[in-house]
């Protein structure tokens, strides 16, 4: 991770004070990593750090855990404070908060710690802390749009192995592994999901990867990603194992279709929404719009989701660096489902994809 | 995980109501795993089953998981409500809520959940759902019991493991890969965390392993752990790397002391907080109280940090079934840390050792 000083908590201060808020409270997750560079786990022993407009920076971390964050990358140009085991830690909190006003808490942070601040500060209004820093993550600066694509192109990498190897036979969980693997050949430090879902398991677009074994004519629904620099990737493909059931290609070509359209709608200014209608256009007009059952895309970065949301709600403009999946899907319940999913990023002038994989339909032994 | 039924559900009914709360809210986490054998990653789409005194249980999912919960332990015997993309989930939370008193939240439940259900219910007052749950997942059953000693059992082999290899020259990053490798040699299907802190190093009791190469006359503090059968090991150990440093042994054996003493008072009802005593007056008599710099232990369970807390303020009296750490240290900074760990299980008659390694100070290589 390049050195981010206090570059990025300076201007979560400002968009703190422009937003309306007296605090921002950052407890362990990417929210954290983001800001200062740390990364601890989230636990039951509170750490956070508070961003206030025209008050420095503290740190609040448990006595334990002082010498790792004074090693951590903001360590010793911030106050830290402690609080130790058997001590309220809402107590050691409190006078770090402002009395009252709207205070924003990361979107992760535990309930159990949002309880503790709201008991510290009765009168304060919580708000999701993404009213602050959904924004300020969501540009990525090209140190980040680098380790996305890097990312990606590691994703892409695993795809183009895994179509190499003859998938009919193995279980489902067995090409988890297998994909799991690729990952890490193709320079992921980290898996976070591998989705393998053979024949009817396709119309279910979350699902865990079993004892199925995978048969001539599946399509199997491939969706798969992890970090590479902390940075997540995110693809998913749909192949088939020798040759598809009938209706497969007609569905396959709506979803490619969709997929397609929305990338060439994706431009600075134009909202998120429109994005999500266009897809969903393509796929009403191809007679199944019913079994388009979720948003068309989300961000991604530091977490594998997070804004901007590519939903029918969310009327956000989107800007050049902002970096998210288009992955519209259908799910025919019983049959087979499909979904075609690239990075994208957004320019200056347009948009550009991070995954390169081909999304012709690939026929795998 | 055995069949658990609607058993685990049924009777955190009986406790929410006991417990004086109107409903109990459980999103994604242990606490989730515990009730319903359900197991879906936490994210920003809300999935949260809700437990309510006299009502039926109900878990709601985003739409597109519907398949996959339907195939949950519980999917087919309990109601399953769903919301879509697009639309707010706690508007589709709100009638499955009762209309107001105190309602428990997961401890773990992401803050934005928790802002968004208490802006479903403004007059609704939330705590933490350990009030009611705690206890619950604190008395372990003896399919949790096998569990818990197969994980404690396999930490017990990969420390066995470590001490023959040679670690002086290794980098401290390089023996924590290592320990992971034997952890999942010896039956873990999961690495939570390896801490080895080397040297100085080993007075940051949450030290991440770094670069440091290791040399002779370094103790070294080793803390690892998984998962086995989703349920966790946690074991600490310091060696010495050849001939330890002036003033190490004395501090060895009052951490010994005070873990064994520990040990030696644990039984049903005797206060969490007694064993904390114990273990702090053997490290106080020794000179060392002030470097003593946390709890005596934690539970352990599906998560590696849970209820008891074995700490001064928890006036919680033990019961049989109960699991937890006991691991006393003591960290002089700038020189080296101590800390001896092992999970100890309640008995009817006293406490049992989960986890069997020596405790005799091991010179390795």
């Amino acid at each position: 991770m390049a050195d981010i000083g206090l570059d990025r908590i300076r201007r979560a201060q400002i968009e703190t004070e422009r937003a309306g808020l007296s605090a921002l409270l950052v407890t362990p997750s990417a929210d954290l990593v983001y800001l200062a560079g740390y990364d601890p786990p989230p636990l039951e022993r509170l750490t956070c750090l508070v961003v206030r407009p025209a008050h420095d920076p503290v740190l609040l971390v448990p006595e334990l855990e002082h010498p790792r964050a004074l090693e951590s990358p903001v360590g010793k140009r911030i106050d830290i404070a402690t609080w130790r085991d058997g001590e309220d830690p809402y107590g050691a909190l409190s006078p770090l908060l402002p009395d009252e006003g709207r205070l924003g808490a990361t979107d992760q942070m535990w309930a159990l710690h949002l309880l503790g601040a709201q008991r510290a500060r009765p009168h304060a209004e919580f708000v999701p802390g993404s009213t602050v820093l959904a924004k300020l993550r969501a540009l990525k600066d090209p140190d980040e749009l680098e380790l996305l694509s890097r990312a990606a192109r590691g994703a892409d990498e695993a795809f183009r192995q895994l179509v190499e190897s003859r998938l009919e036979g193995l279980r489902e969980e067995e090409v988890a592994v297998l994909l799991g693997g690729l990952l890490k050949d193709a320079g992921h430090e980290e898996v976070n999901f591998t989705i393998v879902a053979a024949g009817p398991n396709g119309a279910s677009p979350h699902h865990e990867p079993g004892g199925r074994a995978i048969r001539g004519g599946d399509p199997v629904v491939l969706d798969f990603g992890g970090r590479v620099g902390r940075y997540c990737s995110d693809i998913s493909r749909t192949v088939s194992v020798g040759d598809p059931p009938s209706g497969f290609e007609e569905v396959y070509e709506a979803v490619r279709d969709a997929q397609e359209t929305a990338f060439r709608a994706v431009g600075p200014g134009v909202r998120a929404a429109e994005i999500d209608r266009v897809a969903r256009d393509v796929i009403e007009r191809a007679g199944f719009g019913e079994r388009f059952i979720h948003r068309t895309g989300h961000g991604i970065g530091l977490e594998a989701h997070e804004a901007p949301y590519i939903s029918p709600d969310n009327q956000q403009p989107l800007e050049p660096g902002m970096c998210f999946s288009i992955e519209p899907g259908i799910y025919l319940e019983g049959r087979f489902g499909v979904r075609i999913e690239d990075i994208v990023a957004v320019t200056e002038i347009g948009a550009t994809r991070l995954n390169r994989a081909s999304r012709d339909l690939e026929r795998v032994g």
